[in-house]
């Protein structure tokens, strides 16, 4: 079976405090990107990547890909002013019959065996959305104040998403809707139902610098310095 | 108005891999539970502790009382089975008339800002419970799959939840229900309201090793090291 990873990384990062997109800071002397490519690059040989950066970052993308990776198997493609348009733009670039990851440039410390078992559940049932459970008290808004949920039944998402193209193709024609912030909810909206699978705690998304900081931590231990 | 912060340490941190509950860790060469501590010392000099602890572990307590604070604004008291009990046991020594902090021990990183604006609000209102947004997507399970939810309407709760005594006592009068996770869940089953106010992201719990080691980035970056 075909695989692609379309890795979105369409944020200018604002958050960071810095003018430089997050997804290109630095986490111990390496673009946070070079994480994200690695692990998708090293889980299976023959997956293929389309990285999707604003138009103004495309070429900051091709020295990554130049610098470190194969370029037989990242090709670069610019994204949109969403990440339902962003992922759409990816989509062009896959071809008919194959699993598509679609990742976080800035969830850059996830593993093989995520992406494995994503693969696994996507291939069996159509769809995999990686999830973990909340350890916090969650609390609900409503328009006079809110309610208590009871956390057992609260999922964190994360991504890769991965999806059948067989699913994906079509359920990227929909038009948009601003409730799409990922794309289990575009599926939905296409009238299917998703198959959610165990993710990890440690797949942060690199959001703020304390974020860095604690990426940086969790390379460390990996390598057991 | 008299001020008493009741700190809930009742855990046995299994989580952390180790056999001293993780209140006790040593962040920086102190336990975790020393910056808990004094954070709420240095916040109003005229508040007070009860340091709520599991039975075999009052002595370990004790002994970082005695190390690093005024042993007069800390009282120990002994945990119960859940932590509505050992709250419970730790308001059997609050005078009537004050404002009452309930905050997790292993939250070691709140700030004297986030204590104060749950005291003003708790003043005004009779509550005050601190909450962040969650920037994950998330989803609600149920009996057949999962439903997206807007992520603009989750809360993270996070503590310390903090009450008029003329509100809190009574409502720990009340009998024991599971859904009873945090403190706001037993004011509004007394039948109140609870009042939202800003969390803090840096507010963690400590309950991973990972957890002690993002902690520790985050003080090096308050002392700027």
């Amino acid at each position: 079976m075909n695989k692609y990873a379309i890795v979105v990384a369409g944020g200018s990062g604002t958050r960071m405090g810095g003018h430089l997109p997050k997804q290109f800071m630095l986490l111990k002397n390496k673009p946070v990107l070079y994480y994200t490519l690695k692990a998708f690059l090293g889980s299976y040989p023959d997956l293929q990547i389309i990285l999707v950066l604003p138009a103004d970052f495309t070429d900051m993308g091709q020295e990554i890909i130049d610098a470190y990776f194969d370029k037989e198997r990242i090709r670069i493609t610019a994204g949109g002013d969403t990440r339902f348009q962003s992922v759409k733009n990816g989509l062009m670039l896959v071809e008919k019959e194959s699993i598509v990851f679609v990742h976080d440039g800035v969830r850059c410390l996830l593993s093989a065996d995520l992406i494995h078992r994503c693969y696994e559940a996507a291939l069996s049932t159509g769809s995999a959305v990686p999830t973990i459970t909340c350890k916090d008290s969650v609390r609900l808004l409503k328009e006079d104040g809110s309610d208590a949920i009871d956390r057992n039944r609260i999922m964190l998402v994360q991504t890769p998403q991965t999806f059948h193209s067989k699913i994906l193709l079509p359920a990227f024609q929909i038009d948009y809707k601003d409730k799409f912030t990922d794309e289990a909810t575009v599926v939905e909206a296409f009238g299917l139902k998703v198959t959610l699978v165990e993710g990890e705690e440690s797949n942060i998304k690199i959001t703020k610098p304390v974020d860095l900081l604690m990426a940086e931590k969790i390379l460390e231990e990996r390598s057991g310095i």
